[in-house]
């Protein structure tokens, strides 16, 4: 038995089922996508499925530091879905020099990706993914903020090994994790203390 | 820079967020926490934490499938919780002879991780890891029923590795997926039909 034949048992109970199926098949690539963080105990980078579910859990245990107007739950939906397009597009380092590519790819990516659903059902995914890209929402804000700080947590407990290792100077990471100030003060306030003892401690580089 | 940093700088900003940070850090070990299971292109196992964030993938785009009763988005949150226990009871494989120690183990687990949080906070993470473990509500039960499919869907896939890896018959996973069924008729067909296959194929010993 392999996908096809899965999908083909799926199709025996209804067409709709085996394109459900296809899709839940499909994104289990993202296990295998590599992303620059190291997971907690350094031992290897971490995966973009793995990714998407800390995340998830980021923006459920931060709910309090959003605010009133964020619909947390509509946030958690947004983590889920946010990378499924690095099945096709991969994952690009946030301070990648060139990241030119980086949007197209992920536009096509969601056509095919979210295109195997059912119309509505993969338009629904797509609204989540379309607002977490753009994050001129509260809700989809407040997904990117998280999506900014759970990097820094893991390179914070690691060493700060990935901004050593790409050689990240300060301003850097000032300037791409400064959507967290206008989404939460708190998580700004904790972001700003790891950056300031990464530059204190020389693992970041002062511009 | 390591843990212990960060947990202080955030208690820095509240006390709280020292503890909410705390447990984000705590639980990212369950990235290195191996499941029986292997992901879809049979190059290794999954780990709890991809794994959760497939679970919450498949309640999300089976949620058609759940009956009217099901609250789908307090589902997906339990699937999120549902093995954070694994940080420290580590996976059970579901056909294991001996499963008599993994619920006090869980349970346990439970006291420790979500005690790290705020107590309220906790409580409601806890409460939701509670009705995914008795299952006897309609959203524990769509959890519940997922988390059978999930790795059945794997398993099909990769042309049922791990039965015949483990020697497991059918009437085990007949009998360990029946939850299943009282969820939803359209994914316990799709599952017999998986076992059928499987049956026909030779992958899993006829009773």
């Amino acid at each position: 038995m392999d996908s096809n034949d899965v999908i083909e048992l799926a199709g025996g109970v209804d067409e709709r089922l085996a394109r459900q199926i296809e899709f839940l098949v499909e994104i289990d690539k993202l296990k295998n996508v590599e992303r620059m963080s190291k997971i907690s105990d350094g031992s290897r980078r971490e995966n973009t499925a793995e990714h998407s579910w800390h995340l998830a859990m980021c923006a459920l245990v931060l709910a309090d530091r959003a605010g009133p107007e964020v619909d947390v739950g509509r946030a958690i939906l947004m983590c889920l879905v946010h990378d499924i397009v690095e099945v096709d597009a991969g994952d690009t380092y946030i301070y990648a020099a060139d990241r030119s590519h980086k949007h197209d790819a992920e536009v096509a990516a969601a056509e095919r990706l979210f295109g195997l659903l059912p119309d509505e059902l993969g338009a629904r995914l797509r609204d989540l993914w379309d607002e977490y890209e753009t994050h001129d929402t509260p809700t989809g804000a407040f997904a990117y903020a998280v999506d900014r700080l759970q990097p820094m947590l893991l390179n914070a407990v690691t060493g700060g090994v990935t901004w050593t290792e790409n050689g990240i100077r300060q301003s850097q990471v000032r300037e791409k994790n400064q959507p967290i100030e206008a989404a939460s003060a708190d998580l700004w306030m904790l972001a700003s203390g790891i950056i300031d003892t990464a530059v204190d401690e020389g693992v970041l580089a002062p511009d």
